[in-house]
């Protein structure tokens, strides 16, 4: 199975994307985790990316802020499907990332999740390896049966609180 | 190869979509396309997405506009990567749609593309069976040289167009 | 009288909303309350919607945030009057939901009320039904005129917190 | 069967206006359409909706631009449904009408529909009446089959159009 | 000299709006303070604008949040200069009170203020009044002044703390 | 009578600024019309401002687009009530000319009102003047009666329009 | 004296910077003018902008709009002043390529000026060259007099256009 | 080598700002701190900026928020560079001041930097004033090079962080 790249600008990123990394461990998927800038480490990020696929990486998770770059240079650099996460940095409610990340030119798209959007990135990675890998497919499958599972249950529990009013059916 | 799945929520996005479909030609994807409401035809938009990948669909593209939840919808019916077009409808400029693609709760993952992004859905489609089709890899390389070089070429007229002013460098 | 079904997509709704169901105690209505995630357990949110009017309900109110679809996947089940909720979360100042909620292409209204508006919510849904239903009505014109007092009655204590300046018109 | 009241905040907003009332005309349901302004003709405004019940009104439609009142007016002054269009007028894309329409404080709800939806909000509020006439709710669903017949007619069209893609499950 | 109406929507309005009050105590302007809601007490708010002028009132302050209508049906009632603040409610930034305010139709204009800028519109009210009284223009020169004299002192504060780095001229 | 600066950035703002300028020629007030820019001309615009009081003026009503400061710096020059139009420019809507008028700091207020309301600044600046002025204040009684009218008339005629269906109530 | 390059992520860009350019030849300025994709030729780009300075450059323009990552790229490898223009691309009006290009992280300043804003980028350009050019700044003046002349020429035009209400002061 | 000014609206800003100064001081850039407002104290900003060249200053770096004018008038008065800091201040997440800082019109440039991008902003200063002095090129070239290394041994923790995931490349 190929690998996924979880690159991130900063280490201030750490706290949200660590929530795909978890997705990632649970799914059984292998992959490396580093800290990359657009504008700091541009040659770094970009000779990774450059990279990646003859490394048996198959999809790059980017994560970054503000005026977020590094899902789109990582795009620039590569023929790996890039998701992007566009972290939210206290001001401007994460807009600024959101729109730097997703409105990518012609050319040269960019998988965008929602802003924080950790979790969703490392199952989009892991819907990506799927298509070719019945396994991880099931393995999709049953995790996302759970997540319903877990809705379900909170359902009866909140049924159960308001029963007074439950009727019957 | 595995096909890719073009839906939309209306005819009046394929002026739109159909810059997209150019795409999947060219790169000879097999594909198909298909006009499902997540809103006046649910049954029909849900019953397509949850068999696609039986049917030999590798990725789904969904185009919508407004409060557009075709994408969202469809990505709860599998877990085939569902890749999210906005489609701009003249007011709001397409922030709507954006948002209402882009911001998927934990567990349901859309790839989101640019507002009225349909040429990169397309290429991210491809890069995404790519990642396990070397020929569609070299053929997606092959087309991004071939848009570096219309820039480079464009780069070259522009110089000369203003080669008063340019050095010999 | 009709009852009124109350569905929001996670129980982290459940703090806003239950300003929502503590109207409906206070008017009276018979209610039930859902978790029903239009992503997450589609096939239990879309058979409780297309079921909800044989089954005796007037009105549904749904609740979500983000990309909030909810409310229009309700809407697109059944003919029932559907009532979104946007809730905030965190980002972007719940205009996301705002956006996803009320945005919705023609042929499939959803009545959306203000960001985290429970109590409105239940009040509208309240007024629906008492368009057919005079004692409702009147329960409804009662409690906005207690609304009214209490607006009076902190106008009189603030009038008399600034009488120095009072005239005595 | 109650009578739907349309009233606008300007005779500009007919336009937009009356691709609702069409709806109500093909539906069979009796209304009265009005010019009253929020802000230059407030009693006319008030005096209307206080008395619309009496009338024999059973929700009432209020369209209004940029800092659009009217349907917040009208609210204030009745215990009927109130279903507000926001009208876009040319600047800031009809967002300031949306948020002056949908965000009412709590007491007083606005059923409020997409920027410029005159025809949700004429089917929002014929759903709302016939939450106690059948014979209104089976019309309903008669025009949302027709509706989603025409999609999946379009749906046809388009499949054939890309035939050549088309596989045959 | 004309009195000073403020009038708020909800008590909650009183820690913003008391800045305001304030300034006009500083000045010596009288002044009323009101709490009248647009949708809740909407005949007392009428009949209180409609009253003001031969109360002896020159000016009106009304300050509200989220579709902010206070100080346009303030506007409506009346020809008194209106003076609009609006006032942030924790979601959206009060942007919705802000377009709600000063997005006035034709005819009956809001003068507004910036978001919770009730000292501002104290200010403005003064200078209006100020217009036919030198007495007033004169205190809120002196006023300005004061503010004037406040910056500079902090300028040579600030000056000192990097005096190191100061030049001398 | 006072008179009314009417002062703009640019002579591209004249047609908005001169729907405003109208209105001051309907009721009589005396004014001036001038092109000052905060920016390009800035001696010039803070030295009429300084002395607008004592050569007569009343008011000033400042219009300018982008990053419109016109308004701030001559509220900054002066004690008279200042009156902002923030003037669309093709670009984002008008809302950065909108916020730059009428977010302004504490101390120095600006009478804002919507984007391109020329005219209602007009009536802003007469409503300002009508304070001390009862035969003023009585054609503006007039004006807004004749607008009362020309919407009572525009309706009299949709309600013939659309009589099949007018009630005789 | 040092030259300014002009590099847009294409051509389509050139009608906003070629009004940029116009400034930079009536200043006498040698430029040259490039095609530079941040995404489509990254090396090109970067390989430019790291030898810019050996090359004789002193600033450099960069003008791309959607995610603009252009002008960003750019200041990664260079420690000249890197000057970003937004373009405006017809959706969002421009705001995704504003906060694109003004919201960089730490450590790697773009100089950002308005959307569009090619004119203003030209002559920050200059007055950059000019903290060492006594030469330059003299032409900058003897420019920005030329502007101020022309606004007051319009000023006098608008008086006399105005002249029956234009006061002798 | 010239010095820089820094100037803020307010003592509030300085939290903010002097990120910014911190840099000058590891530079060793020659630097005056001062707070002037555009609208309390216009004189004295105008004749500070009108006299800065002369001082003996290169660049001028403004601070300021909400209505943020102090950039722009500082641009006014002086062809040295202006650097923009656009300053949040709680309400409108900084959207106001940045639009404020960065729309300016055409003629008089104000480069600016992030929502509260001091440090970016000093940087810049230093670039400028670098485009002649190749010693602080050098110093801006070792800072940079410093915050390199600092992402890469980030870099190097977490990767030994994750590496159990690490491969060996």
């Amino acid at each position: 199975m190929k690998k996924v790249a979880v690159i991130m600008g900063s280490d201030s990123d750490l706290d949200v994307v660590s929530k795909g990394i978890a997705v990632l461990d649970e799914l059984g998927i292998k992959y490396e985790v580093h800290i990359y800038s657009a504008h700091r480490t541009p040659e770094e990020a970009g000779k990774f990316c450059s990279e990646a696929k003859e490394k048996g990486f198959g999809v790059i998770i980017a994560a970054a802020g503000m005026a977020a770059h590094l899902a789109g240079a990582a795009a620039a650099q590569t023929l790996l499907p890039i998701i992007g996460i566009p972290i939210e940095s206290g001001r401007l409610g994460g807009l600024d990332a959101l729109l730097s990340t997703v409105q990518m030119p012609s050319g040269i798209p960019v998988a965008t999740v929602a802003v924080n959007g950790a979790k969703n990135a490392a199952l989009l990675a892991a819907q990506i390896l799927a298509v070719s890998d019945d396994n991880l497919y099931l393995k999709l499958k049953n995790l996302r049966e759970k997540d319903k599972n877990a809705v379900l249950e909170k359902n009866s529990k909140i049924e159960k609180q308001f029963n007074g009013h439950k009727t019957d059916c």
